[in-house]
């Protein structure tokens, strides 16, 4: 008879934070073959609006074609290979024309103009549309997925759509945008979002407001991890005082007004739903040790529309928070880089942690990830 | 009885622009094994007086011996190796001595002093001159090669020495230098210099002197690539109006003063010749996706006499359509290096691209490039 | 009867001085398994104060424990691998806590704190102490050692003990330190330290002071090499205008107070005894053309305490000529990186170097360098 006891789960070797091989796996595995959160619907209402992401170090533009529906497009001429457009955002004259020779196409990426191309006898123009990359929208989220044939976008969400329904994703509007340049491997960030053990060292000012005992995590999932947090004392809202400056949004139930969801969704979005706001932060890897995050605060515009709106008591208090968050995992990326470094012990309150590295190695258990080369066409 | 299109040539897979090996092979044979131009005689009237160059890596001494002769040398001490001289031009007082120990040399490079080694019993000064670089000047233009035994400069000059005579470049003098920082490969310069399909949608000004499509191309050679074209309605050279503010160059024939000449000098030497001045641009590629351009203004020396003067229009000019170039060239490469991008079709506007991709391949295919590294010696 | 010449000591191939797994190897050979010089124990003089070294990428915590020891650790929390301490210098409250999770440690490296780990049923504190790193100190220079089983320091330091007792550097206090990057290898400093043929050519100030021929060399040891030298004409001391400013250090012959020793202790330690004070390099290689060089310089706190007590004559003397010498190592490492360098000659009058380049060879013969991986714990 055993009586083995189980052994403490511990972190990752050093080499999933500091190998490049190791990195560009994981970008072709979990960037490039999986939905990432992009953006949102609101920042291009119309026809022609779009805006660029890299990832990969690939330039992506994202744009709404003439019927209204999200596209997206690998930011490349099919002429020379130019990269096309510049500016982060803009809006395209109802065609995107290549800025070298006037190579011009629709918003739906066929090539509609190629100057003295039909001297050439053999010229198909059908041949030459721009490379298309699978575009989903999930409550106002557009997601992306650079996959030739990528999964079904609801089979990577699961049940999410049904469990944040109430929050109405869809109806909030950005107010405001803070992008920070921080020195760790993307993976740090998560592994920091998903535990509040941290909290009272690292974060005074939040510690306030909830008790990182009382985090009510959910059974972790294959593309997902998260869990809620209630408030402490008169706290009502994850503020620089705790204090609540907006209305619940709309659709909320009692028990929902009085609790944070925290989501990551794997592989670069976190969700932190409050009661009277939402929160987003996307993650964009540069390197092993580099990732741009770049934070949203959402509103709802009946509250935007209030002469007395203020967001600052949200954007500040959280823009606080990050800034622990992210120094500290600049000096986890440090640490772990050392030969000193060895996988140490998680605790009972870092189990979403090990279920994330779980989903890490079982990815990269599954078949070699294949360079997405032969990129789909229109 | 085959009726088999011809097919469409296309441009060069994105090794060639993104590589570093590629780079590497290419730097030993365009710019290590063949002749490139490093300057112009006018830049050192008298003996002692130098100036350095970069290129792959070396740092090279070009100056003037007390003959005359141009010279070019390593600009390495044969004692411990240092580098001896840091100023980018200047005059050496008869010998070129090292800083370090004072090891001093001829400006033909022999070794004339070397204190204390005579103490070592051994020493044989004759067997320390500098590592000497090969020289050559065509009408004024100072070329260098960096192989031990390298073909004679004629032979990659071909025909150009005639073709050009009636410019008289070596009467001509410098007045303005112009140094660009571009990131991208250095045969993506070459590419945008050998066709104006660009022209109309990325050169507005220019645009307005010539006709885009009214290039007279010269049948593509080994060694070099160009044609002429001629001017639109009243222009009369390539100015900020097309108004020329020069006489013509002394020598050259009624067809000679109502063209341009842009010829592409393989590797590094881009030679445009104006009715009434002459404009050269030089390549030094830094990395796969860097390269430095110097462009330089040359003029007649009577016209430079003269209390009316004016180049600015013609500086000015060139100075904007250039930075148009650098910009769209900087954008190829970022195109090119995406993994979306796929060799694409040219053009019957873009032969001369295809015939200098051709080169680029056919001496991939030769033996395989050596390391120069057993420089020969005076 | 063989009557062969003895064959003319030559530098070093070009690879020792550019190849980056050169210097990884040395690294770990010169900088990781043999003692340091890591700073002075002034520094550091009550428990819990600190400084931290960064040595073969790795940040080192050198602090004094409670029972007045000299300790150093690697700065690796043990927990998710956090680098613990960021300031370069400062003070621990008795203990060594992470600002992550609060993992405290005592001075002496044992874990006495980490919050809700007692949750998970087998953790085992005395597991999870420090990284040690081991420690020594001679007469006030603090010395570490990556090595998990370091030879003692004794054997490295040889007769050195005996040689510069009469100096007693343990009295004396450092008064100026400043920091230099050069973008040289660490060799190259070395070499630049051990010859004074370069004196007349590059230190015009210096070689007024004294007889660059007139070193009075020891015989070359495994584990340093070093020499005199006597002052020329009225100089009294290495000072702006030779003129000495402060007492004799006490204990000093009549002998020592008339000359200066130089002596370079491998890997990183310079030691300049002059008969009135004493200057350090300390050499922190960054990558194999890039070392930081600490130097510092210590007086008698007798002459310190005085009103008139000066320095700047010392600290201005010697600033300049390390400028002198860092610019040219620098010079040095560009030429040697050119493929025109070749090994050259060494003077009579540059044996030490030729000593040093045997004992890198040497060193580079021994069985192959092991990354410190398994690092010995507390």
């Amino acid at each position: 008879m055993s009586t083995q006891a189980i052994a403490t789960p511990k972190t990752l070797p050093a080499r999933y934070y500091t190998d490049l091989e190791v990195f560009r796996d994981e970008m072709e595995r979990f960037y490039c073959q999986t939905w990432i959160c992009a953006g949102r619907a609101g920042q291009i209402p119309s026809p022609g609006h779009y805006f660029l992401r890299e990832v990969a170090g690939e330039s992506i533009i994202i744009t709404r074609d003439q019927g209204g529906e999200v596209r997206a497009f690998y930011n490349v001429c099919r002429h020379r290979g130019t990269r096309m457009c510049s500016e982060p955002q803009g809006s395209f004259a109802g065609r995107i024309q290549c800025p070298y020779h006037g190579w011009t196409y629709g918003l739906d990426g066929r090539l509609i103009g190629a100057p003295h191309m039909d001297e050439a006898g053999s010229f198909c123009r059908e041949e030459y549309s721009l490379n298309r990359v699978a575009t989903g929208v999930w409550e106002g989220n557009i997601f992306i997925n650079l996959a030739p044939r990528p999964e079904p976008l609801e089979k990577q969400l699961a049940d999410l759509p049904q469990k944040f329904a109430a929050w109405r994703m869809q109806d909030l509007r950005l107010h405001k945008r803070l992008a920070y340049d921080v020195k760790a491997n993307w993976k740090l960030i998560i592994l920091n979002y998903n535990e509040c053990l941290h909290c009272p060292v690292l974060h005074p000012t939040l510690n306030r407001l909830t008790n990182y005992l009382g985090a009510d995590n959910e059974t972790p999932q294959p593309t997902y991890v998260g869990g809620a947090m209630g408030f402490k004392g008169s706290a009502e809202t994850m503020s620089i005082d705790g204090k609540r400056r907006r209305d619940y949004l709309p659709g909320l139930s009692e028990e929902e007004r009085h609790k944070v969801c925290y989501y990551a969704i794997y592989p670069n979005f976190l969700l932190s739903l409050h009661p009277d706001y939402m929160m987003t932060h996307t993650l964009w890897p540069k390197t092993v040790n580099h990732t741009q995050i770049v934070c949203e605060w959402h509103f709802h515009p009946q509250e935007m529309a209030k002469p007395d709106f203020q967001a600052n008591d949200a954007i500040d208090f959280w823009d606080l928070t990050n800034r622990e968050d992210w120094g500290i995992s600049e000096l986890s990326q440090l640490g772990i880089s050392s030969r000193a470094y060895k996988p140490g012990p998680y605790s009972t309150r870092e189990q979403l942690l090990h279920a994330f590295d779980e989903v890490v190695l079982a990815r990269e258990r599954e078949a070699p990830a294949v360079l997405v080369k032969n990129v789909n066409q229109h």
